[in-house]
């Protein structure tokens, strides 16, 4: 290869040095365990859908990456354009997965329970700083034709579970924030309110613009009365975590615009539950909050979307819901609930504030030192031996003076160096060195004592890197 | 989402049914393992490279895709295209890492080792039926300036060991194939021959034309005398595992044929001390073969391919080399070894030949039942119980009479159903059913007893998946 320049890092395409991608590493690993443990099974699809999939939802479609071959050639693409064989990365997980389900229907067990972690490409504009390739973890339940709301209930506090194991690593405590679409629509029912979406879209600003500007919108553009514009943001206003105080507030409401719906006495009854399931297991990680919407208008139950405690201005890191459709063929409806973590978001946080710091830059727990390069082959015995017994070991690259070698380890965070047996010597000044055994130091410490490579381990705590909750 | 219809596949993009990804997980768990019990630590670049960088090696360009934003303008995709900002997907791990070094040079330590295990894309035709998506798992050491030789003899150890380990998951026995570049390039510049390259490129092509088509190109396109070729052909012909036997082989044809050169050497100790290490290590593992050239012309020392045994038809499945420059600023090169694994190609030949099967779909080792759907609290508390101890568990989706709920396990390969404890109840017939403790059943062999769901743990093998070498 020849000369490059310096290349230039591509503006929201994250990478991490290899310190930050033990990070990452490491909390993708606890996610996998988490949802293992909650018996998801982990599937992974093709990074590209054809184009006419990726475009089922015409708002995200300015946000797609399309594929050409580079020696394609002019007849080639006017085909693949024709017959809309033309290939895109996806932008998410929810679309590949709905595809996946389609495709291998007849050789899924259903309710599915699966669990998907990779990488998403969104063809942002550049300039807009915002990732145009990043991590999604996204769990999902998928049954055939009916899923339980039980549901409902069990995914956020799974993510919950989750998300409160990364706080081990310096993920910042998280709370999952919950609506449930059926309370909404119930409530804007019985007020006469027809264009549910319409309201739902408007609520959904409320971060972004304030309840002023929301009500003058659904008066203007919706045509709600004063009340009814006032009723629905009383509504957005309710948030609870413990279940008696959430009814307490919905009722009072209700009771006092007149309110009433089976739908509202549904989603109510749906929340209540989750709530508390929720403080049995993880008090106060999740909490009712009736502002949430989400834009999507697929969603129809519960919608969930995550903050992180003193890190709000990071928007929502976990966000999903309930879709009574997944996906069809027509026969056979495909219902889910599922969550969805912005790893990358997450991590690109932890990396910039230094909430998470790995202890060191490489696996390597013992340098392996070099007496000769003539007795390299004595090292390399001791390094499989080592090995043999779960240590991750290097040898030292050359056989330079050991100060030199101590260096290397302290440079990469190696915590130990083992140098090898030496025979007894006659030193320059004609004096005898005796014969030295094996011996190691922590060299952080600097202690150094005799030991024998078959049956020396490090300390648990330094097998591995391990990560600091950081400042 | 609305009605699709049945999706097909997409040739060249392969996908994996959940118990296949178990496999698949596996294996790239076990390399991730071995790679850094070998020190080396793992970066994951970006997917997309600047389409100047990825057309360096001519030869490729015909195998990228290239990405346009859907909605780009006109006059953005003109002045992407004019300015060089169009994206390409990477189509190996080697193009990426050379940009990343050079990208981040200023906080890397040198010798730097890493791994790096991620998809790559080449824009084959479809109907090729050659993969288009595909995992690739690298490891190379770059240094800065000068890099010891004794790399070249360790990284296709450390491969060997990986490709071994691999074997308990049903992997066939792997033989890595090695060459030195400089032990043929002093072989035939002593021969008087200056176009060392072009006789590598024809000695590559031995296994696919054969000698006679090879001579006739060494003798027609490089007007090689009769007897140089045939000397260049007797080179390729030789092969040993053991380091004594090819000695005794080069020497003699260097002897017959009066070929001597410091390169050829200094190429031939190298490789003997190769087979030294290996022979110590993993006897049988390596096996110097002659005829192994390499396409590519940028490596310089060591040449590496690999087989599997009893599937030579799949071709080489690791392969790699030395490389004096994989990078360079100007001012500083950066000289690697490495190797590269077709991890996509080992897996679904392990799938399209059953060599490989996991003894379950899903993580699960137990379901718990669910006596009546009121009471699924009681059922889920047991769960949390269980995963608190590290057992993967699943809660049953609906309160089914037992015989169902033990079915849903059942075709999904859960081992084990546990049953809540019920209560002192009058059957329909008036007699008294007695109550009854927490019990778990083994549906495998039908036994069930009692067990406190604080305590029980499965056996170890049946934890979680595991994967056993198929037929």
């Amino acid at each position: 290869m020849d000369v490059m320049s310096r290349p230039q890092r591509l503006s929201g395409f994250p990478e991490w040095l290899p310190a930050e991608k033990i990070v990452e590493s490491a909390i993708i690993a606890s996610l996998q365990h988490t949802f293992a443990l909650h018996a998801f099974t982990e599937i992974e699809t093709r990074a590209v859908e054809p184009l006419d999939q990726l475009l089922r939802k015409g708002e995200t479609s300015k946000e797609v990456y399309v594929l050409r071959r580079l020696q394609e050639s002019v007849e080639e693409a006017a085909a693949e354009a024709q017959d809309q064989r033309q290939l895109g990365l996806h932008f998410d997980l929810t679309v590949p997965f709905a595809r996946y389900v389609l495709e291998n229907a007849g050789k899924l067990v259903f309710p599915f329970r699966r669990f998907q972690i990779q990488k998403v490409w969104r063809g942002e504009r550049p300039q807009e700083g915002r990732f145009r390739e990043f991590i999604q973890a996204d769990i999902d339940v998928v049954a055939q034709d009916m899923l339980p709301a039980h549901y409902e209930v069990e995914l956020p506090l799974v993510m919950a579970e989750a998300l409160n194991n990364l706080t081990q690593f310096g993920v910042p405590k998280a709370q999952i924030l919950v609506n449930n679409r059926r309370l909404s629509e119930g409530f804007y029912r019985s007020l006469g309110i027809s264009d549910v979406d319409g309201v739902l879209r408007n609520i959904d600003k409320l971060d972004k613009i304030g309840a002023s500007a929301v009500r003058e919108l659904l008066e203007s553009e919706l045509a709600l009365t004063a009340e009814s514009a006032q009723a629905c943001l009383d509504l957005a206003a309710i948030n609870a975590t413990e279940a008696a105080d959430l009814q307490d507030q919905v009722l009072a409401l209700c009771e006092r615009v007149g309110a009433s719906h089976e739908l509202l006495d549904q989603g109510l009854a749906e929340l209540t539950q989750l709530l508390d399931a929720a403080s049995a297991r993880l008090p106060e990680a999740i909490k009712a909050d009736l502002k949430i919407a989400r834009g999507l208008d697929y969603y129809t139950g519960a919608v969930y979307e995550t903050v992180l405690v003193g890190h709000e201005d990071l928007g929502s890191v976990c966000s999903g819901g309930r879709y009574d459709t997944l996906a069809s063929d027509g026969k056979t409806t495909y219902p889910g609930v599922g969550l969805s973590i912005g790893v990358s978001r997450l991590v690109s946080r932890l990396i910039a504030k230094s909430l998470a710091v790995a202890s060191r830059s490489v696996p390597t727990a013992v340098l392996v030192a070099v007496n000769d390069e003539a007795d390299r082959a004595t090292s390399n015995d001791i390094a499989a031996t080592l090995r043999a017994n779960g240590t991750p070991v290097e040898v030292a690259p050359t056989a330079a003076k050991f100060g030199k070698q101590i260096r290397y380890a302290e440079r990469r965070g190696i915590p130990y160096v083992w140098f090898p047996p030496t025979a007894e010597r006659t030193r320059p000044d004609g004096s005898i060195a005796p014969a030295q055994d094996h011996q190691i130091k922590d060299i952080r410490s600097g202690e150094q004592r005799d030991a024998d490579p078959s049956r020396w381990t490090p300390p648990i705590e330094d097998l591995w890197p391990s990560i600091s909750a950081g400042v």
